[in-house]
């Protein structure tokens, strides 16, 4: 069993690099002192701790179950939620006026961490309800605002994301749930029919509603992606004081067996079996994929920090049986007797590895969050402009490469625990098992490579990503020689790609290069960011300065060179990829 | 749930690009012909197909039980078992001495690939048999041989490893069990006390009898290594006639809760706690660590062809599935409509680098295989040597890159199934949890990394690789230009590894730069098959042809290029993997 100690020291030297101070001094967070975000860190962790970590293994065993049709979670779920709602954490990034703490982005994220790393499986209940406030307060009415967002941001209620059926996953263009307008309900009433898969928490037993937001598709509607609506229907129906009325024709019919993630119920939802579920448009009728879009920035953020957040728990797990685990001699002192694994260097590789790529994936979630906070906040709008652009161009990185990283992070865990890693018991296994997901949803990440290379890089011509190499040129001239020319490689190796990438722009050849491509700029990002830290750290933390040092020099010297690799990858075009189709490909 | 296809074409173009002709040429291999090799595979792909593949999914799911103290294995195990030693498959490449099939190695690694592919936890059981028939092959008296190795080799009987106990993992000087003679039963006779853990198919109800092979220690053994002494003590004891007798004093006492492989029983074993188990020695007191050596390399390359079983169905899995999903247009003819996924460029990489990483993982084991064969039975004793160099320098790439691709592939075959990979009824889960033990047991591949640059680099001075390289020239100088300009400059990178490591041969440096130079020699020499294969393929497989050569280009011009940054990890040194202590290392 894996024990999860929270890393305030690591999160506030991250904060301060991506960019603490800059979002402080955004209008509406004239209250994010350095103490104040002290104490969020301390109490959050305290609860990641305290409330959600115990519960990390029962739940994996346990899992969900349907009773009587609907869903029991794990033992101790409800209770925490109950515990996690009360002390307002549900509603850290969200508007004061509907009740919530009115935090930044970038501080919000570092307490996401630790919810991930504590209990991914309980954590995306608040992580769909974000969504779910996302959308309501971008595109909701007033009165919907006034009247679902209290309840969502205080917890009362939760929210889910109803998009995905059997035929339409990555493609939301072959959505078929129907949606009919029903004025005999009264007006803007709609009747919702049809199936929806893969409903994270679609139903559970914490909260005594919950609120659907659902993609459906009106008779009338144009055809594809242009005829989608976005509707609200609720678990229950409601008055308008909001006192719980009928059960609405919605159920969860199934719950999915999966990998990992077990506290988390992965529902099939049916909608309008006996007649119609009842809903509410959100803004107008047939942009509701626009709607999601808006949404799509922070819920592929947060599931970035579900890959950082459980990379840290597989560090501290890795870290804590290597230094248990006696087997073979020293070979650095060459002193007698048998010494903890931890003393053996292709271990300390491992150990390495993997602490340096949790600490850059981090660093580019909170980069990410950073750059939220400015698109939202910043007074001046060319900055503004900027800060969109760059939070778009990170938003991919920080969900497909922290997720890819979070993998590879749980991977070696496995391995450092040798034949114990494979045993359930140890832990390390439900690590690579709950994070195996986060690749997958919220935008698989092939989906995040295309849209980094076609929407984020091809589109402007490449000037995002211009001036993220002119960011990082800042700290490379700030930087130690060795740190700086290392740094250097990899920033080379980007600006080639970059240059490469917008010389053969057509669909093809983007497509063809997009995974490399993704994989090569999250080194370089995360590189420059980890060398950012290790300049930063003897004043900002000097405790943690020769870590940080080390790190960054670690991750540019032995890993950020896997650029070259990938640059050469993207360079050999889409010729080979298209060379067998499927029969080519097959085995005989 | 997946199906399985042997892929009986693919293996005989690799078992020619593997050297066939040359081992048919070797002295006992005469009655090799294409034919009998082509009926073999022919035969053997039945029975993968027909008996092992359809209880893949269902031992997954029933997993093993102890029953009254028993194992009981998956439905349908017993009868497959039955039927498998039917066909003398258990025996194929034994000496036909003792009821053996007599077949090199090189085509009995083609045919122990499709058992691990059709259900690779129940092809532990035969392989953990083969470990004991090599032993008793190398070291048993005439006496041992004669009475134990029919019983094996048809597999009436089988055969178990005891190495590991909870203390004594991948350093085995620190294995405790405790033997003692016992004149009082006979001369040669010992009694054996003591716990032995992670006992694959330590008991099962497949057959009569089980003959575990056991290291332990006597009170008078040096310590260390040097004291540590080899055993066959059998679950029933049996007279001379091989009559069954009383049960021995050895019992399953708990089974393991696995990630994977939950038709493979891994038992914890206890040994004499009713007053000893009875054994007899094996050779010489004192040398079993010794003989377990002899018997190492087989077993390693076994776990690597696990790991290409493994991948090779991942990748029939993962093309079936992105051939049937239809999801989005086609971007590369702009036509109306959705088409299947395996359209897309970014999928047709997914689906290529399995295919490529697969197909250079299969010939290299084929390769040490091949090698093994050399060793074995070449008459010229110079040739025999460097046979043995060779088999001695790929087993390490065999099992250590093989299973981290196999790991690589099946992640990737998850991948392609987007969220339905993450749900346990596709089957593509499975296999990335049953393949995951691969690069853990039988020497975890650190372990083996450190095999690799240690005994097999830098102790012979890197004469072996220098032969390889030699090798790898013959196949550069006869390649198509692109092919071989993109292989020579991974080579490039191989030569300068090994001159970087000559040139830096302390313990400690080799240590650090273990793992990089693994994963740098296995792209270049898989780099280097797959263009020999799709060299040879025009006249070997011109039915396969196109995908050889698609699969060589790709893997050159897309994945070889890595060996830059693995050579830049290698050059890097220890200075920053020893810089940071548990402490320094540690969260905070």
């Amino acid at each position: 069993m894996t024990v999860y100690k929270a890393p305030i020291a690591d999160l506030t030297l991250a904060l301060r690099t991506a960019g603490l101070a800059e979002v402080a001094a955004l209008p509406g967070c004239e209250e994010v002192s350095d103490d104040l975000v002290a104490a969020i860190l301390e109490e959050a962790g305290k609860v990641a701790e305290g409330v959600l970590a115990p519960l990390h293994t029962v739940a994996d065993r346990q899992g969900c179950h349907l009773e009587d049709g609907r869903v029991i979670t794990p033992e101790g779920f409800p209770d925490a939620y109950r515990q996690f709602c009360e002390g307002g954490w549900n509603g850290v990034p969200f508007d004061p006026e509907h009740g919530g703490q009115g935090l930044p982005w970038l501080v919000a994220t570092a307490v996401q961490e630790m919810w991930q790393s504590a209990n991914m499986a309980f954590a995306l209940a608040p992580l769909l309800t974000a969504g779910a406030v996302e959308l309501l307060s971008h595109h909701g009415t007033a009165a919907q605002k006034a009247f679902w967002l209290p309840r969502l941001i205080s917890g009362e209620w939760s929210g889910t994301m109803n998009l995905t059926e059997p035929q339409a996953g990555s493609d939301l263009a072959a959505v078929r749930t129907r949606a009919e307008r029903a004025p005999d309900l009264g007006p803007g009433m709609y009747r919702i029919f049809g199936t929806k898969i893969f409903i994270t928490h679609g139903d559970q037993d914490m909260t005594d509603n919950i609120v659907h937001m659902v993609l459906a598709r009106l008779p009338d509607a144009p055809p594809g992606i242009k005829g989608i609506s976005l509707f609200i229907v609720p678990h229950r129906l409601v008055d308008d004081a909001g006192t719980l009325d009928a059960v609405n024709d919605v159920r969860c019919v199934s719950l999915e067996h999966k990998l990992g993630i077990h506290g988390s119920p992965t529902c099939v939802m049916a909608f309008g079996d006996q007649g119609g579920a009842i809903g509410t448009l959100v803004g107008e009728e047939n942009h509701g994929i626009e709607y999601m879009f808006t949404m799509m920035n922070n819920a592929r953020l947060g599931v970035g920090v579900q890959g950082v957040g459980v990379a840290e728990r597989a560090c501290q797990a890795a870290l804590a049986y290597a230094t248990e685990r006696v087997q073979g001699p020293n070979v650095v002192t060459r002193g007698p007797g048998s010494v903890s694994i931890v003393h053996h260097p292709d271990v300390r590789r491992m150990l390495l590895t993997m602490r340096a790529l949790t600490q850059a994936a981090r660093l580019i979630t909170l980069a990410t969050a950073a750059a939220l906070d400015g698109a939202e906040r910043h007074p001046d709008p060319v900055a503004r402009a900027e800060a969109e652009a760059r939070a778009a161009l990170l938003t991919p990185l920080a969900k497909g490469w922290s997720t890819n990283m979070g993998v590879v992070v749980a991977d070696l865990g496995v391995q450092v625990h040798g034949g114990m890693g494979y045993i359930e018991e140890t832990g390390a296994a439900q690590l690579l098992r709950d994070v195996r997901i986060t690749p997958i949803y919220e935008g698989t990440n092939g989906i995040q490579a295309l849209d980094l290379i076609g929407r984020k890089t091809v589109r402007d011509g490449g000037q995002a990503l211009a001036r993220l190499l002119g960011d990082m040129r800042v700290t490379r001239d700030k930087a130690a020689p060795a740190l700086a020319t290392a740094l250097e490689r990899g920033m080379d190796d980007l600006e080639a790609a970059r240059a490469w990438i917008l010389e053969h722009a057509d669909a093809v050849t983007t497509q063809a290069a997009a995974t490399p491509f993704l994989a090569l700029a999250g080194l370089v990002v995360g590189g420059w960011l980890l060398v950012e830290q290790a300049e930063r750290a003897p004043q900002d933390a000097p405790g943690r300065a020769k870590q940080a040092q080390t790190v960054a020099s670690f991750f540019v010297h032995q890993l950020l060179p896997a650029t070259s690799g990938h640059l050469a990858a993207i360079k050999a075009g889409a010729a080979d990829l298209l060379a067998l189709d499927a029969d080519g490909l097959a085995s005989a």
